[in-house]
């Protein structure tokens, strides 16, 4: 018999299944739209049938012996509940793995959405060789999972990795949480489009248009995600140097902003860090998209 | 049989040995100065002497299966090597656990002087019952150690802990280490004598003489350590979001200030951290002084 894998990315807006094969390809996939608002168990029955349609192309001699799903937090890894996702309306405390494990007839595990995909970009993707690597979602907020010696670091409740809100800047501005000089208050894809509106007195709507008007010239566009960059740039270097992390996964919206954030970022860090620290600081972007995150799922942590 | 433990805090200026019983109480202890610039083999030889001394005291059915020595780094933890302390001069790649181990005839670990405290206060003295906690030890540097779920969290290099250069201010004071907003900038203790002489154009030469001018009434002293408090504050609400920790125990020559720091360092906490965090964190003082490195020396993880 052969070990193949079945990973399930449940996002807002649409779940990604994908058969994995025992070299980690991923062979076969199917998507379809969440509808959170019809409820888990709904979900839950329409993921299982794409779950089983998966399962029905598996080779003779291949077998599954764990089903791997993420979603976005909060959840709790260890019973496989969804407890009140702001981005799943309604599914308040639902036991999500025991549901779909009822209706496929398999284990299964739930993981943090951020997580699987730190996981994937570590095995598969950006991450490959690395000892220590955080990966970071640079969208609307900004989240991150870290892993050490190839280890998810998970803290004492599971809430590790809370990046988007340490402080930068003593005296920064007021955060969307209530903090002050939170990396996203700098960073964060509302952040860039309040900054660029306020300096510019117009109304323009998302990170994705500033990108462009930076590209095509506007300089105050341009120095926005200069700020941005600076403060993600410290940020990095922090974990960095608390952490004796090297690598950094960026993913999400904002990074499609490319050199305009990226390159101030890079600057910045041996700026804000020790040489020592510094010069082994890669910050690179994920390569997966969202495989990332059916891979990441259907690996297991032994 | 029963087992017994000996730790060994090794110091810039003095090494502290213990006798350690079954139940962790330091029952025998003995101390002589350092002595560093005579040398490492000169030091293990005063040192095994002293242990020595210590493993005749045992009571006939005791027996000690391995000596734990702490000691200021770099070292490596896994080799037993003490690599290059400044506050070690000379003391260059020094293989000090074999050193010591052929001497006494026992195995010896070796471990950071912070980690082993943070180990000693976590099993022993302010952090009994935390699930996780950080020492953060604020004197001349700003240093910390961490343990998560009762381990160590040692990075990939083991590095982590360098929280004196975690940036709290993009724009903030340049530190000794050539970074910038470094929290070590404020709350370390030249950063605080430095504030202090600065503004009151004086030539006071020690963090203490400041505690005293601040507790008779100088108002410039006391904004110094509330200044110095706030950024310590940020600091700690920004390991307690990023690695989910939620005990700190304080240590070392700055902490003496009491609640000129303390206070400043609570108010903060909320300020720059989400209250699901901030309503977990507790900061306490140590409460085993030098102990906590006997101790904690002594202690090997599973």
């Amino acid at each position: 018999m052969t070990n193949w894998h079945l990973g399930v990315d449940l996002g807002a807006s649409t779940y990604k299944c994908g058969l994995i094969s025992p070299e980690w390809k991923i062979v076969a996939r199917n998507e379809a739209p969440t509808r959170a608002l019809d409820g888990a168990a709904q979900a839950a029955d329409r993921i299982a049938e794409h779950v089983r349609a998966l399962i029905s192309q598996l080779p003779n001699d291949a077998q599954i012996s764990c089903i791997g799903i993420c979603s976005p937090g909060p959840l709790d890894h260890k019973t496989g509940m969804i407890v009140d996702p702001p981005n799943l309306t309604g599914w308040r405390n639902v036991p999500f793995a025991q549901m779909l494990s009822e209706r496929v007839g398999l284990p299964v595990s739930l993981e943090h959405d951020a997580k699987a995909a730190a996981l994937g970009e570590f095995h598969f993707g950006a991450g490959r060789g690395a000892t220590s690597m955080a990966l970071i979602i640079v969208g609307t907020g900004i989240g991150a999972a870290m892993l050490v010696d190839g280890k998810l670091y998970r803290g004492a409740h599971d809430a590790a990795g809370e990046v988007g809100h340490i402080t930068v800047d003593l005296d920064g501005p007021i955060c969307t949480c209530g903090s002050q000089g939170c990396v996203e208050a700098y960073a964060g894809g509302p952040a860039i489009v309040n900054a660029y509106n306020y300096s510019t007195r117009r109304g323009v709507e998302s990170a994705e248009a500033i990108v462009r008007a930076a590209n095509d010239g506007d300089e105050i566009a341009q120095r926005v995600f200069r700020r941005a960059g600076r403060a993600l740039g410290a940020a990095i270097a922090t974990l960095a140097m608390l952490n004796d992390i090297d690598t950094f996964v960026l993913f999400g919206s904002v990074v499609k902003a490319g050199e305009l954030l990226l390159a101030p970022a890079r600057d910045a860090v041996p700026h804000y860090s020790h040489k020592s620290i510094s010069s082994r600081v890669k910050i690179v972007v994920g390569e997966l998209g969202n495989d990332a995150g059916i891979l990441g799922a259907a690996w297991e942590e032994k």
